[in-house]
């Protein structure tokens, strides 16, 4: 890897964490976040993501933690991104999927280049018309996608990947 | 945005590249850009994400140009990096395309980090057997996600998207 390149390294070393600080996330940060997420390219430009940010003193923060088994991590999080996908935009349920998880690593990208650790929480999906309901927000019209934990991070996230050559289904 | 901050302006930069010059894609910097997509964040780091790069030297190229109503871009072209989803790792449908969506992005934004310009064919995906039976894969086996089309780019992108406050179900 070429280590002068700051977007190389930001893909490279990204990891998701877990633990966070009490320092909160400052409102210019959090947009910065967002903002990312809304440059993220999609089919026909079609931009189904709809975001909602809950901040940690939030009462429904805590609602939510009861709505995944990784109750403790948005417990942990000074912020819970939202990400839904908006069902009237939907053009091929495939491809908006695809678009929103590249709208969700943007945001994280972003989240890394500030300082911010992040972790993707998908199992909440599993209970994703109960994360609606807490939210108050319309089952018809709306559909979970993730949700982003984020805060300034209290631990050095590690993981591992496949090699390359395990991924190539051809020599290149 | 903070101007300074290379991976906010790439995340908020990065634009679809449809024309390219003959240049071709040196072999250092498609690794890069492979490497990237390999440290996506995956369900379970399931890493269900397969890839072939097809130069355009390859006669396979001009047979992948027949499988899309995009043909032109896929001949303008340098290279064509195919991504496929490995249906034994599936472990679910729309976390593992969100997570695909991801591994995208993250190749995009690696190749534009080196100069490169790309753009994401998902048009070609509803000609996905087709393009297996061309690669010589099996249809049993993998699933086609996308092709991202890669080159030295010979234009300016430019697109728009939504302000982020129609994006917000809430203020934040």
């Amino acid at each position: 890897m070429n280590i002068s390149n700051p977007i190389l390294q930001a893909l490279n070393q990204r990891r998701s964490i877990r633990k966070f600080t009490d320092e909160p996330v400052s409102r210019e940060d959090l947009t910065a976040i967002l903002e990312a997420g809304r440059w993220a390219p999609s089919g026909l430009n079609n931009q189904p993501w709809r975001f909602l940010a809950v901040h940690d003193s939030d009462p429904r923060a805590e609602a939510l933690a009861g709505c995944t088994k990784y109750g403790h991590i948005i417990r942990a999080a000074r912020e819970l991104i939202c990400i839904f996908l908006e069902k009237d935009k939907i053009y091929n349920a495939m491809k908006d999927h695809q678009a929103v998880g590249g709208c969700i690593q943007n945001m994280m990208l972003a989240a890394h280049s500030l300082g911010i650790g992040t972790v993707w929480i998908g199992e909440i999906v599993n209970h994703g018309e109960e994360v609606l309901e807490v939210l108050g927000l319309d089952n018809d019209k709306y559909e979970l996608q993730a949700v982003i934990a984020a805060g300034h991070p209290d631990q050095q996230g590690s993981s591992t990947r496949k090699e390359l050559s395990e991924l190539m289904l051809e020599e290149y």
